[in-house]
């Protein structure tokens, strides 16, 4: 055995750049190969030629590796890495949100098979320190619910959105042009970015598996600026919120969609890239972390922890890092968005202003649902009327049949609020 | 060897009895001993009579304890049970930051010397998790500066000020009245409990050792109404901030001190009895932990999640928690707060309201002090005037020539800004 630890890295993108870079410095571990898709592509890290490969399972297979750092992303082919690795007997520390969310169950299962750690603090929320906090110091805690900031280009067009009152679309097309979305927005859009991430980290956080088919997702391309400008007139931000609760049952409500966040909430107060992962349990009460969700150094902070907690404890015990492995076997039950209860925000557009808060009233009322906060400024020239409603809390399914009761009336918006 | 990890606690006050609730449901851990003053005392917790002792020393010389809880406070004789414990061969835990800035040095020798461990994520910051982080996920990180929020009380009363225009004695009453503030408020007002926290916490981020005595610290008793009222026309929020930056030449700047914080600063946004920490560093970046600074349960949380993280390593290696050690033995410089560079806020009343702001503006510009924002707003009846100044980045040997040069004003206040 070496006194190094020796580290294979799969991918030399952004983030692989980073821990390279990073890694240097510290003289208990070294990097013995590196897997790249084109060995002669110029970089901006200078790396020694004779450690590149274009064949990532030659390094998966070299018995002088003992941890590899996959950065690659996506499910496949980085699942046969990760698998090929594990029974090679390799440690592994990943920053892939898909993978971990689609394949959380066998990748643990294999790891604790061959008694190997899988580290991914990089995977959710970039920088901040969150799952191994979870894992050690809060983990006499039972932690019941989570509301989360985990994506930072939908955060930031929202923010824009927010301080320019400028249309999703022309945010969308600047944060293009700046590099903060990609060509094809979806995964970050559509929620699927911040839907993998509250998987995991409610199934740590919970100590009970979440299956990513089980999450509700709903994306941000259907906020208007002026559900922005309402929202602030009414003393919230819209912010997309990943979050998760689980009740005593085992029952586990877990979703991704667009909230009003009262600006006395400290994630209202989370812009631009920004991520925040705000927690609450006993016996800790409510902790908000927030810091950098993604990009170079931040995420290679989070790959860096994982190896050092690997280095500090390699060849000392047979049973590495006790507290980071996976202790939970069952598996939570969903939860049907339609029988939850929320808050709503309803941006309504009404025919005919006469009579019409008289009628959105009565709807409600015929479904149990009361409202906080109604507002109607004047009446348009062709005698429509704009009107904003905010609701208590009440049932999914009965705010869905008076939006679908409201025939004469165009509504605009319905989004849910903290 | 006992397959549970043996407990022995010092203290069942609050914090103590929130461990021993929390402990409970923990089936790895057992409480072997609880020692308290008064055997005979009526508790909020059933404990079996037969556990207790009113002698720490019966506790911390028994064979058949493994970890010592210490949650009494103060330096003495909390650090003769400690000595004594460690000399014992036992593991500690401490919640007990006097002890900590005072004899961290002599305490973390000792526990290398006989190979224990002595964790302590209680004694700073309460709940939120910060210890544990930096020592483990945060590791690969060069951390240079630190901005927090450390104390409860001084918060409580800073934010009630702010939210009713009310003065500080009125609110200070208020808050003994509800508990939230000692009768002797000295340790909390005066900054004291903010800079034994700062010290361990400056130690421990920048990895090199900050003496108590070195610390820099002013309470907020002389923090007025108006200065709270002129701060938020301004822009800004008055905190008591826990501040700590080190250079490449080990020269560590450490205070406590009250700071106006512009409103986009997260800090801005810590209210009442919650606490912050803000970390830059290297690769991360900026993060902000926030949560419960005291409390009962939170503190139990973090003391639980220490005594976890040894009972899930104990008897399984001889190096208990590596990552949890103390790995530095330098001292860091100390920096005379006269020769730092700092903004400031200023409040004047002038005799004369007549040429006033000419004259203030010439002795700034004599000691090469640019203002940024003066603010007069009208002249009172007496001829006298009212003057706001927030001055540029300037040395704080220079801000305090003004104010001695500014005789025929007076100065009600000056404040560092953020």
């Amino acid at each position: 055995m070496s006194d190094k630890l020796r580290i294979g890295i799969i991918g030399l993108g952004t983030v692989g750049s980073g821990v390279y870079k990073s890694l240097e410095k510290f003289d208990n571990v070294e990097i013995k190969q590196i897997a790249v898709r084109n060995i002669n592509k110029p970089r901006s890290v200078e790396v020694p030629r004779e450690i590149l490969t274009d064949n990532p399972f030659d390094l998966v297979n070299n018995p002088e590796i003992d941890v590899v750092v996959e950065l690659m992303g996506g499910v496949e082919p980085a699942w046969s890495y990760i698998e090929t690795a594990l029974k090679n007997g390799k440690h592994i520390v990943t920053a892939n949100k898909e993978l971990l969310a689609k394949k959380g169950e066998e990748l643990f299962n294999l790891s604790e098979e061959h008694n190997r750690v899988v580290l991914y603090e990089a995977a959710i929320a970039g920088g901040i320190p969150i799952i191994m906090p979870i894992k050690t110091i809060l983990a006499g805690n039972k932690i019941t619910k989570i509301q989360a900031i985990l994506n930072g280009t939908t955060n930031y067009i929202l923010t824009k959105m927010d301080a320019e009152g400028a249309s999703y679309e022309d945010v969308l097309a600047d944060a293009q042009r700046l590099g903060y979305a990609e060509t094809d927005p979806t995964g970050d859009v559509e929620g699927f970015d911040a839907a993998y991430k509250i998987t995991t980290l409610a199934t740590i956080s919970f100590n009970s598996r979440i299956k990513f088919e089980n999450v509700y997702r709903e994306g941000i391309t259907k906020i208007r600026k002026e559900d922005m400008q309402k929202s602030n007139e009414l003393g919230y931000k819209i912010k997309l919120i990943a979050s998760a609760t689980i009740d005593e049952n085992n029952n586990a409500d877990v979703r991704v969609h667009p909230m009003l966040v009262p600006k006395s909430a400290m994630l209202a107060h989370i812009d631009y890239v920004t991520n925040a992962v705000a927690l609450s349990g006993h016996p800790i009460g409510n902790i908000v972390l927030s810091g950098p969700g993604a990009g170079e150094f931040p995420t290679a902070s989070s790959v860096i922890g994982d190896i050092l907690a690997i280095a500090r404890e390699f060849g000392t015990t047979e049973y590495l890092l006790p507290m980071m492995r996976c202790h939970h076997h069952s598996t939570a039950n969903p939860v049907d968005i339609n029988n939850t209860y929320n808050k709503y925000y309803l941006s309504i557009t009404a025919p005919n202003a006469i009579g019409v808060i008289a009628k959105i009233g009565a709807i409600c009322a015929s479904k149990n649902i009361s409202l906080s906060s109604i507002l109607q400024k004047g009446v348009n020239e062709n005698n429509t009327a704009e009107i904003t409603v905010i609701t208590e809390e009440c049932l999914e399914k009965s705010i869905k049949e008076v939006v679908s009761e409201l025939t004469d009336c165009e509504v605009n918006s319905l989004i849910r609020v903290m």
